[in-house]
């Protein structure tokens, strides 16, 4: 399995400017697309490809595209949660949140889901994805030092253990002129679904980081925590209600 | 804020014999909690008292009761998820699943929400405390070493992080006879909306654990990282559905 983000550009999203929607293309007839389709059948290897997307004029996700191991386009995952938030991470001026659901992609290798950077601070995406069958889930980020760092290897691994999957959490490196927005700490890593890192990348070169993993662990923690067999759903329709001022108030 | 787990009886669903009902009493109509009433009155203290609670003949749910620094009863929390496990937690044999919803108790002190042991494994429940206002969620446990220990400091600090809220973790200690199904490994905790623990027991002795928790912290996590603003709840249907076989094949 390959961990590497594919893009590479700038993180743009350090200023507000609409010259970068000039880099929007079209998923799945862009140029972006059919050269990785290419490269996924030359190498017979399963690729997650993040692309700036466009729907129509004004449109724009923040998209990744799933191309199996004989270059046929699968799908794509639209990244539903979007920051907007110090030092420099102006995203709701670039992306339309996501509106194609939590698939997964049942590719050569595994059953692929895919959930975007800050994404992964949401259980519910996470949730969503195992229980549309995923194996594995990639999660192409753009993270810099500070808060977050700590978070990389908490939130993640809680999220292969809730749902009893593997996580492959992908981060970039170094610093980015001119924005300087920090330095993004890498750290990439393969989570196997008992919440253990099994292969990691280092904190500060770009690398490729390939590891051998057991999909049959998963049928082993299911044995073990029977979390899928207990869940609630019945209880659990708070979480998808959007609240009114009234109830808000009521709580604090 | 006091994190003492407060029953003193051994865990009995290491085995599955009736006479275990006999414990059941009324909530709050029960002896428990008239007694923890005085006890919380009297030490102007707010009580979390797990109770196994009996509504008709028959029908007996794992119950934590809140108790108010005035002796008040605010309200029971019925514990949601119920494991049925090995090395003997046979815990379907015991309990109705709860069927009374996530509610928050404001307290003198604070808004308390309550979650009980296996309930952590699952982030719906924890997420629906914190949309209805929990500052701090306690969650007393009975959970022994082996799988479940690496994940006591992973699971609950997630939660923390995705709900911006303090947890109270609360673990018994020892091993109890005749069963022995393993040491309860104790490492009773609170941690902070950043996902830190800020105070934590030992694995082996009975203790109370005393912290001071900045409610405040809540407001400034929440001012960096705006989960609740940036969720999609119309995006996480799936989670509240009841999966029919089709659509569970449809996905293997």
């Amino acid at each position: 399995m390959w961990g590497k983000e594919l893009f590479y550009g700038p993180y743009f999203c350090a200023e507000q400017q609409t010259r970068w929607y000039e880099l929007t293309e079209r998923v799945p007839h862009g140029p972006t697309i059919a050269m990785m389709q290419k490269l996924a059948k030359k190498h017979q290897m399963v690729l997650v490809v993040p692309v700036y997307e466009v729907e129509m004029t004004g449109v724009y996700f923040n998209t990744a595209a799933v191309l199996d191991a004989d270059g046929r386009y699968l799908g794509k995952y639209r990244k539903h949660h979007i920051p907007h938030c110090h030092p420099g991470f102006w995203e709701k001026f670039y992306f339309t949140p996501g509106n194609a659901g939590y698939p997964v992609f049942p590719t050569r290798y595994a059953r692929v889901g895919v959930y975007i950077c800050y994404d992964r601070h949401f259980p519910e995406g996470a949730r969503i994805l195992g229980l549309n069958g995923a194996e594995i889930v990639y999660n192409p980020s753009a993270t810099v030092a500070g808060l977050s760092e700590y978070l990389w290897e908490l939130e993640q691994p809680a999220h292969a253990v809730a749902n009893a999957y593997f996580v492959a959490a992908i981060n970039r490196v170094g610093t980015e002129h001119p924005w300087k927005i920090g330095e993004f700490y890498g750290k990439s890593y393969f989570c196997d679904p008992r919440g253990k890192i099994v292969a990691q990348a280092s904190r500060d070169k770009d690398e490729v980081l390939v590891a051998d993993l057991n999909l049959d662990e998963i049928q082993k923690v299911r044995d073990t925590w029977q979390f899928y067999r207990d869940r609630r759903p019945e209880s659990y329709g708070e979480i998808t209600r959007t609240r009114a001022a009234e109830s808000s108030e009521a709580a604090n």
